[in-house]
């Protein structure tokens, strides 16, 4: 798994998840307390994103933090 | 989830499949490509961990980076 699809992997979860609750980029970084910008950029696969956000993210998708990582075999 | 917290249970659960698989931190910080020293500060719960390297120590132990979300909820 390359760098580029570790990222994007990670990204299309997050995008998939996100969308299944209806919420807007920006509606997930608030509920996250994290920028608008960022959530965009961990989307397009543009992020290493760390523990530390893995959690808020989740907490802010009301999942594990595992389902973030449906995508990867 | 307090930012130790989140660090320490991905180190406890690091450590748990390594330790299942017999391997010492020294082994598997070879098979992952990384150093001895920042595979024990993970375990430590020291590190705020990123994807490539998440994804690196999963494939080290074989197993999918999901397996290493197991201790949080």
């Amino acid at each position: 798994m390359t760098t580029r699809s570790i990222r994007s992997r990670f990204g299309t979860s997050l995008r998939r998840l996100r969308e299944e609750r209806g919420y807007s980029q920006e509606e997930l970084a608030e509920r996250a307390g994290l920028h608008r910008n960022y959530v965009g950029s961990v989307e397009r696969g543009e992020r290493n994103v760390a523990l530390e956000n893995i959690v808020k993210l989740s907490k802010a998708l009301s999942v594990a933090p595992r389902e973030l990582f449906t995508d990867f075999s």
